[in-house]
């Protein structure tokens, strides 16, 4: 009896695709990857598209510097081969969860075009958006939520973008957000209305 | 006005929390951490519990060989630094599925109980359940599905957990499933119901 039941172990087919779950949360798998200066307002409309997604009935979930740069990044530092991996690694894992049929947005400066190209060219076609946020180097250095501006004016961080790093616009992004002229509420609408013109949701 | 507005930039206090997403989800985020020899069925039945979760509708993913070892862990090898590495980064990923509030399950030969407690310590309490996948190395042998052990005994793969390197057997495991003696279908039913019973999904 043992022997034969031993052998029942083998491939049922019935591995649960993307598509079902999409079905299952009534939305499409995709990454919203914001990419801009420190300070521009890339996790402060993450955070408020999520809350208007949660709010519709959506599911999201942001990547961040909270939850990266302290968990599976933290062996990594600031070298340029550091970042590489650091975007290489957010990449895998955001195309993970668009696979999971999540609404997956990304909040990190990713200065290099190569580097968001990467995760572009991971994802499924269509589901990844480049969102722009865009502010100018004025408003984020008085915004400077980290202090990190004047720290890198003081030459105590080298290699700040926008400061003594450069920082390379992308140049079609699915999606800008002006933060200079925009409020939060204005620029997280955007991004909403985006998703439904793709029909990647619907209310 | 732009002036103004810059300022707009502020948290908003709108983050969408893991309690949130469970709500949305009705389930709560957990790790199921398949673990055992290579063959004793630990992706079989994994996904055999996700195929149930979605016809519960209930929201699991996968984390196994084929999305993590082509993608996120493709630079590492076998070494042992490789193998900790590999399973750090998964504990990684599978408990920030876990905030995300999915089902989470992870199918990995993860040999060490180290290794495994790592990822144990670093979910919520309550939230990593054990799956010892329990089965003789001579049926895992018999099964082989990828030849590995037949290549193991010729001398050609070397440190093959169960031939030539050490398999650490769970100590508490909160699920053993012993696929010598049961189906498919019965693990997965045990599987579900501890889910069940622990109140981490409801029917």
């Amino acid at each position: 009896m043992n022997e034969q039941r031993a052998t029942n172990v083998v491939w049922h087919d019935h591995k649960v695709e993307r598509k079902e779950r999409e079905q299952l949360l009534k939305q499409k798998g995709v990454i919203l990857w914001f990419t801009g200066l420190s300070g521009s307002g890339k996790s402060t409309v993450a955070n408020e598209v999520a809350y208007k997604l949660q709010e519709m009935g959506k599911l999201a979930y942001i990547l961040d510097g909270d939850n990266i740069r302290h968990g599976l990044n933290k062996d990594l530092g600031f070298s340029p081969e550091a970042r590489k991996e650091n975007i290489r690694r957010i990449s895998e894992v955001a195309n993970l969860f668009a696979d999971a049929g999540l609404i997956t947005l990304t909040a990190f400066i990713s200065p290099y075009a190569k580097d968001r190209n990467f995760c572009r060219k991971l994802a499924r076609e269509g589901r990844f958006l480049e969102v722009y946020t865009k502010a100018s180097l004025e408003t984020c250095e008085k915004r400077d939520p980290k202090g990190m501006y004047k720290k890198a004016r003081a030459g105590e961080i080298k290699d700040f973008t926008g400061i003594n790093a450069p920082y390379e616009e992308p140049e079609n992004p699915e999606i800008i957000i002006d933060t200079d002229n925009e409020t939060v509420d204005e620029s997280a609408d955007k991004v909403i209305k985006k998703l439904e013109d793709l029909g990647l949701i619907k209310r």
